[in-house]
């Protein structure tokens, strides 16, 4: 999933690499460039570029998605969340994929994923290049993680048991303590974007599966409801 | 070594990926485009670029090598060599890398290495890709093998520095989230013991972290709070 990209060709890029390592499902976030449609450096990935669906949000591109993970150099803030070298995140990736859908986030070429996009990741990879230099080119990048993802024995993943909560589930949950808070005073009624991404955080961290996230809502309805009624009595 | 490659965008990709990766050494063997030193896309890679050698032949190009090893998408010609899959090779090269010089020879964006660039290999390498979709872009398949040469031995998991939630705090979270489920009608006044496991085991379940704990407890008592003096008004 490319969020904010500023170059077709590096779009381009990505869809090329995506179908070198066999992964159809390119999602695109406000890209700058409406036409990136027609990068010629996706060479015989055109088709898989054309069938590229667009959002305009990252809520909306990642609903359906139990696993969101957030490519990040690190290093210009403090991370926020976990963070796992690419070959161990992508021996849980590709397990999780086994199950259900996830998605891999990459951030603009010139910032990187904000701080609204990186909340709505469950955790951060890295690739394990120089200390100082960091930085890698967008499709270099997407190549060296697809291809990381796509090694190995497939017979190694085992499915997992559990289903994870889609991140649609996980956003639910989210606005609605987010509503609990206010009401209860815990947040001011216009609580700041900084607040918000950290409650979005937390419950990304969370770990549910889906009948916990359903488990979750029925509470906080519940705690909601009585809280509403207090207020409006 | 990068041999007759024909876009100078292509040569700053791979130095950036070298620098990414570690690699010192660029050298070029006949480029179509002369001016491939000021190639912008090689970012923070312009020392390397600048510092790339110049060659006519492969031959003098690999001079002071003890292994050459040539990459290639192979299909279209019957492989006159050995063909190590990148992760095999990558062993390989590490390995002779400890003794002695290693080149890896990058062909032409169009037709790759030529038979006679090839003689001057030891072995080809060649990077798991879909049979259909073999042909990477230069860049990308550069950063690929680089990636996977310079990966240490050791792919040790690097451990997690969050502190887990004790299980102390933990049964706090599930006690004031009890009293809360009572106080807003979720559970009755005197819910049954399977239902209080049912809710520690969820708290169990969130794998949460010693500062997400103190989060949750503190978000958890502004709510109880509101709840009660509802009741009590």
């Amino acid at each position: 999933m490319l969020v904010n990209s500023r170059n077709p060709l590096n779009i381009g890029a990505a869809a090329r690499a995506m179908s070198n390592f066999g992964f159809l499902h390119l999602r695109v976030v406000n890209p700058y460039d409406l036409a990136f449609r027609e990068a010629r450096s996706a060479v015989d990935a055109s088709a898989l570029l054309a069938n590229a669906e667009e959002f305009d949000s990252v809520a909306k591109a990642v609903a359906d998605c139990s696993l969101v993970v957030g490519t990040s150099a690190i290093g210009r803030r403090a991370p926020q969340h976990p963070v796992r070298r690419l070959d161990e995140a992508a021996r849980l990736i590709r397990k999780r994929l086994t199950s259900s859908r996830v998605a891999l986030l990459f951030g603009s070429e010139k910032r990187g994923l904000s701080n609204e996009d990186l909340s709505h990741c469950h955790w951060l990879l890295r690739i394990p290049t120089l200390e100082k230099h960091r930085s890698m080119n967008l499709g270099q990048a997407v190549a060296v993680c697809l291809y990381e993802i796509a090694r190995g024995p497939k017979s190694a993943a085992q499915p997992e048991k559990r289903n994870a909560a889609s991140s649609g589930e996980l956003e639910r949950i989210t606005s609605i303590l987010l509503d609990a808070f206010r009401s209860s005073g815990y947040l001011k009624p216009r609580s700041d974007a900084t607040t918000e991404e950290k409650i979005r955080r937390l419950v990304r961290r969370l770990n549910l599966s889906s009948s916990d996230a359903e488990l979750c809502l029925g509470m906080l309805r519940q705690i909601l409801w009585k809280l509403r009624s207090r207020i409006e009595s």
